[in-house]
């Protein structure tokens, strides 16, 4: 590449981020926020339109002098699907390269067998690509718009055997062939993350978005598992096999190592809910033991204190290791901050030498995993998108 | 700055990292390292050697024609002081620019109050710069060559309070007066790290110059007590509060949160020594009893076998967390690798879905914090020197 076209690749680029984080701008815009001249936008910006990158949507109104034109990433130039397989869920949806949700959908996923599992998320995917600009032929290809698939699922990804490991929950998950057929079908290049880990990057996109600069905290699930996702630099922490966060093995009574119960046992919902019963209390759900503990069963309090006690000590065992800034609690059992949060403070109070970090509960839902792919397989899009086009031009 | 004079500067500082890097580099090296042509080459080590910053050692012999120059960073261009706090000794060392450990020292510190121990730190201090080239005058302050004076302290440096925390074995040294007194007669800039995690950063430069890609490890120092530096991304983790690594605070018995013991209250060396007389054996010191262990005593093999084991369970803490690549032990107690490798790996075999990662023991010494400290300061100084001569060129 000569030097010249290194330079007009440079400008292209950062006139695409800009536009990657800003969504619609001006071309005077675009001038303040790259720091380049206005010519060198103007001729930027009608490279990548002609790279099917960028489009005009419209002018600006409401200045004075002429109008000038507005920009954004052409939707159809890429995009990514993003599926979330959980136990009882399987969700997706697809975004397109400017950033739009254009299609969501879900189908039940209770007590299927892996093989079957695996056909719901094709046929899921199916729909959710039905109607992308290139289903019918129209890209060159003839093939998908979308360049990736991003696959939320429970336990640990080994990239090496491209297989998932630990997740117990879902019968089968483990077998070599269950990625092995979705590779195949798929649209775009397959990446597969933990679930937790992809929340975790709903929560750091949602923090940002919230003009929160927090580049390190850990976001912890305590819901059918228990589970956590370090964000360390703005970046997820994987650990060496993927299994950084899998703080459902944190002892839970080391004075007893012979007795190697994992902690997830005595804090999952599953726990919750048994603890419960013990207590004389009729819950179907750990949801109904925290209704009950807010409408002031006595008993149903002392349930939820020993569940908090147990978070607390795997928060205890995160802190020690971690000194996060911030914990952001999530997970159908975690989401009740108004129930765990103060008991959770004092344990940790009681057991760390230094205050408590800040802990707090996600304002996310139970597609964080979903949308922590979504924001995964857009900047996997996007860059691809670029690369692909202005390595052809 | 002139874009000219930006790029002289970006030549020089490359030619200043490989020197850095490389120790004593011919002009033909220095063209080949840094991808620089020789008359560049030529002009920035020219502009270098006025600077003061390096200077020529003689010629290179071997080669046919004209015997190449030989250039290395100028030692009296700057310097940096280490200095180890621990509760028995006071250990210092001085290095040059050149990377030279020029001078060596140590001091009883054992039972000294905090007033006293700052004395020994300052006399220490005082014993190392005796010789430096600026402590006649020389410099054109008149000044220390020395810019910057690394401290190991056990504990956590609070550094928003400008004080030294958790750290009890050495009475009153968390007093603000502490720092206060030696940043003021400390020569150069005050830097206060936890021992441990300058013993981490010494086993990252050993890892490098061994050639090992390793950026990421644990170091875990089981000694007096427990305690984790953490290297991520080839960086020392320092946590919010410089309390990452902590796992001295690890729950040592969660079943009871009532009870919180810490888990360095049943690892640490006393308690090795305490079990060992309870279970009937003479032992003074740890080492006594690993020494017995090796010598075939049952009852301290029983006792060394409890010790794997609660060790084991600080590192399934760790690896649930943080899922390292490997795992080096330090410290008197966790150095017997002999008699601990095994023991752990087992337990950690039971107790982890994954296997356990690689675990070794620590090449280097008791004086493992003082190396970490003098590669910190060396880092630190050399950026100095180097920004410094610049920006006054």
């Amino acid at each position: 590449m000569s030097s010249t076209s290194t330079v007009r690749v440079a400008n292209e680029r950062a006139l695409f981020e800009v536009l990657c984080r800003g969504g619609h701008l001006s071309a005077p815009e675009l001038v303040g926020a790259t720091g380049l001249s206005k010519p060198t936008v103007g001729i930027a910006l009608g490279e990548l339109e002609e790279l099917g990158l960028v489009e005009q949507v419209g002018r600006r109104t409401g200045s004075t002098g002429r109008a000038p034109r507005v920009y954004r990433l052409s939707p159809s130039a890429g995009g990514a699907l993003a599926i979330d397989v959980g136990r009882q869920w399987v969700r997706g949806a697809r975004v397109d390269l400017a950033g739009q949700v254009v299609r969501r959908a879900q189908r039940e996923a209770d007590g299927r067998p892996a093989s079957a599992l695996v056909e719901e998320v094709l046929g899921l995917a199916d729909e959710l690509v039905a109607d992308e600009p290139g289903a019918d032929g129209g890209t060159p290809a003839g093939g998908h718009a979308v360049s990736h698939t991003v696959l939320g699922s429970p336990g640990v990804y080994d990239a090496a055997a491209d297989v998932i490991r630990l997740a117990p929950n879902l019968p089968g998950w483990e077998e070599r062939s269950v990625l092995a057929r979705l590779r195949r079908r798929l649209p775009g290049t397959l990446v597969v993350e933990n679930d937790i880990n992809l929340a975790a990057l709903a929560e750091l996109d949602g923090l940002r978005v919230d003009g929160e600069d927090t580049d390190d905290f850990v976001f912890v699930s305590v819901g059918t598992g228990l589970g956590m996702g370090v964000i360390s630099h703005g970046r997820l922490l994987r650990g060496a096999r993927g299994a950084a966060g899998e703080i459902s093995y944190l002892p839970a009574d080391p004075s007893t190592p012979s007795s190697p119960t994992r902690l997830e046992e005595l804090t999952g919902s599953a726990s919750v809910v048994s603890a419960a019963r013990e207590a004389g209390l009729e819950a179907i759900s750990a949801v109904d033991v925290f209704d009950a503990a807010r409408r002031g069963s006595s008993r149903a309090r002392v349930v939820v204190a020993r569940e908090a006690e147990r978070v607390a000590l795997a928060l205890t065992a995160v802190v020690a290791v971690l000194d996060p800034p911030l914990v952001i609690l999530g997970g159908g059992v975690g989401r009740n901050g108004d129930l765990l949060l103060d008991p959770i403070r004092a344990v940790l109070r009681e057991r760390l030498p230094l205050p408590p970090p800040e802990i707090r509960v996600s304002r996310l839902g139970v597609d964080a995993p979903l949308q922590g792919a979504l924001a995964d397989g857009l900047v996997r899009a996007r860059q691809h998108a670029f690369e692909a086009a202005t390595a052809v031009a």
